[in-house]
């Protein structure tokens, strides 16, 4: 249920906080004060006056928007007493699905980031995997209080860019998408390789989670970028591409077994609005990737 | 306890027998030929002839030379009940340290290759690793009788070869020894990569066993090769570089985490006795390898 | 001056002949022989046509076609004594300003083909650079008969694919464009080379000729192809990237003078209607390229 | 003619000198003081207590001292009125058979240096190609006196560091010789490139000049190094591949013309002690190349 800027804009006070009340968490006050600013020319604007709104609160406001925020991965989220979008916000890195060790885990770390801190630990976990929200959350207990104040409030400019964009289109809509693909080309014939199978996966918790599988078209590329349309979550990844298969396929007189096989390239993703591309080019001896464009 | 060819060549029969009789497993009968064709300029010439010994022997002697042969992983060796060479040859790939499954797994496949070729399946264990025995287990079961009385004599080949590289010494002796080694250049800095953790591991059973952890010398070598002086067993490895350990302790700025952190470089072996030299070119954000001489 | 594929299709006999009348050289019966095949759905559709009326005409016509063509930088085109088809094909091959010793070998390899064959030599100059005139002129002197003849029709059918690409406009138009891009890659700071001057030169006659001059984008890349939009002259070629001033600008310590200052690329074209993209990886250290897509 | 370490150690003054006093220009008074200082453990310390006695001397004996020194390719040199050690180090760079144009430009340059400084240009020709010897003149010219004074005296350092190693031979020689070297890996077959025809170009005053031809050994390298024993002239340099050849010799089916026929690696020397590997992996659609070791 999206709403149009244009007509966001002529909405009066009590309709403009109903339609945008959910983007600040438990917190209508803060489109309330955004209010006033219409009319917005681009949805980019919308969010930067309601940021305002929150940045030029009073300290004991802001803490007390945070202390709304339900723990990551806590007790209220297992009973589902949590608004509905963090609920589909945590499940999106797998914090509705954790271990017995892996919730007992996050609950110490809960427990003692509100004893440091006195509101519970915010981060936007649509551009983390597993293994950053844990890097994340130890890093940030290490912060003095200013310093965290300030880290908390910038996860919640990306929390509530990303719902602001789910919630209304029109003009100057903010990039909250990146994008990672891959381009296989094979120098010992000279062309783009078709037909290459392709894993794609998520290293976390000392796992390799397969996230897509595919294999390149005619150009060599795959039909759809690996990952776009939503922040890459920060992380480690591994593509495996089936060479073996490939040179076999054309004919290519090579070794039993051949010298390169399934070949991985590790990398990792820090930019979750960026671009990543990570291509192969491969010989049946040799390949070179590197970070493209 | 190893012999002088030019001792060996001044032997009477019995002595020549005995100091060479283990060679071919319980068949002093192959020493006994060679002997009659002293001198031997060469350990290869010696080997030849000891070859050539069996290669013309009628074929009911041949059959009855292989059929003295141990089930490869059976329960003489589960027992003892083997020559010292075939045991410590069996250890090399592991075979004396299967699980009840893989027991059971080579106790089928012996079965079904004494069945249809009349004696056991033979291979030079050294030169394999445990993968790759299974593979040429299943792939020989397909031979004909023909084919497969001429594979299993080209192991005994392989096999005494590297029993008499192991008890002879003198002029011509037989390659028999692969070398794998590695180079990391830093193509940022333009200089070798010193001080670069490196581990090697051999991939089999769906596992990586670590079987080499070290790192670069100033010259962005490793100070021995990672395998040499034996034979590189056929099989699937992985090398994993400390890359992103090496940009950091240069102080080269790069993201956190680093585009490029662990770099594995995943490759077969297929000549036992070949030199894969198998570098990396790299920057923080790409790299390259080939198979390189 | 262009005509449209429906118009075509509408047009009478005289009107069909004398909109189409040049495309063929003085050979204003091929038009005629195709009116009849009308009408045609695509543009290559009408060029086969065209063809055909040539491939199935008597052999003594095809060759009074073929000598109705004029020689190659021959004194007729000195003269002026040409169609403008042939005048402005020519000239794009420099063919029209050659220097008297040049003129001369063209001259001797005119009346040598001319002796043997009873025909001029044809060829489509636009998919040419002059090395490969020459090249394939003196090529084309080792034929017999037939093969030539096969050839000359072969050239006929690329020059009049082109003529008819400028003069008619409609569905199905003939490919007759290649493609020459390249892509600046720094993998010392892992994104593109933005600003680094580039320079494109023909090498022919023992000389490199400039024909582009132009800089990489933020993208690396530049505005526009380096060629397109016209077949890709057959020849070698030197791409001539300014690495060192690249560097230089980023603040990057290097040598003096640097290891790499003008990186040179030298390639050929053999397909002059395919997509050729040569790019430039590069650090300060290294650099790769290949054919890309 | 060389005289040992061990030897000179034992000389007294007079004889001393005279086998040391062409080192530094018309001043036997340098192995004189250095005479004092005996026995020296290793060249190297020989050479430093030569260079402490010119650090040490007062600066009016310095300027004397290079005031002894002829212009670079003056009038002296045309007339043969300088010493041998001179005129032959002036000939390494081709100063003795300049263009009238070139001996003009010099001519200036020797002027303008000594009207501001008051004694001729001093430079290690040995360690110069002729571009670099012009760059450092015009760059010295902008020196203020302290700072070219000891821009001076380190070239005195390089000129009689070769004189000595010429003329002495012992423990502890100073390290004078680069070495430039270069390996073909074929990543196409998985192997290096043997045959492989080579030139070494040397690049200045606007042409190449080939300077080496040779080709590639069965192991993808060159018998002996491009250029050792020697230091390598600071400059640029082309080296040429002749790929085409290569894979046309393996029967590779490649294009006509071949996408990569002669390839060319473009790069500059500015350590003339250091060592220079420039490798090629190619294939017959890519190649890469780095500063390797």
């Amino acid at each position: 249920m999206t709403v149009a800027l244009a007509d966001l804009n002529r909405l009066d006070l009590a309709d403009f906080t109903a339609a945008l009340g959910a983007t600040f968490e438990l917190a209508p006050w803060v489109a309330a004060t955004a209010h006033a600013r219409r009319p917005f020319a681009a949805v980019t604007d919308l969010h930067a006056a309601m940021m305002a709104a929150v940045q030029s609160a009073p300290r004991e406001a802001q803490l007390a928007f945070l202390r709304n925020h339900p723990d990551l991965a806590g007790k209220a989220a297992r009973a589902g007493a949590v608004t509905a979008e963090s609920r589909s916000e945590q499940a999106s890195a797998g914090l509705d699905a954790l271990s017995d060790e892996e919730f007992a885990r996050f609950h110490r770390l809960n427990d003692a980031y509100r004893a440091k801190f006195g509101f519970p630990f915010v981060i936007c976990v649509r551009r983390h995997g597993r293994d950053s929200i844990l890097h994340q959350f130890e890093r940030r207990l290490q912060h003095d209080a200013a310093a965290e104040l300030a880290a908390a409030l910038q996860e919640i400019f990306y929390i509530t860019r990303l719902r602001l964009a789910a919630a209304v289109t029109g003009e100057g809509m903010p990039k909250i998408a990146g994008r990672l693909s891959t381009h296989v080309l094979d120098t010992h014939a000279g062309r783009p390789a078709a037909g290459v199978g392709i894993e794609l996966y998520e290293l976390a918790g000392g796992q390799a989670h397969r996230i897509v599988r595919t294999a390149t078209n005619d150009d060599g590329r795959t039909d759809r970028p690996l990952i776009d349309g939503r922040p890459l979550p920060i992380g480690r990844y591994e593509l495996r591409f089936a060479l073996g298969d490939h040179f076999r396929s054309r004919g290519v007189h090579v070794d039993d077994p051949p010298f390169l096989d399934i070949v991985p390239l590790r990398f990792s993703i820090a930019e979750p609005e960026g671009h990543y591309h990570v291509p192969l080019l491969c010989t049946p001896w040799s390949y070179s990737t590197y970070r493209g464009s």
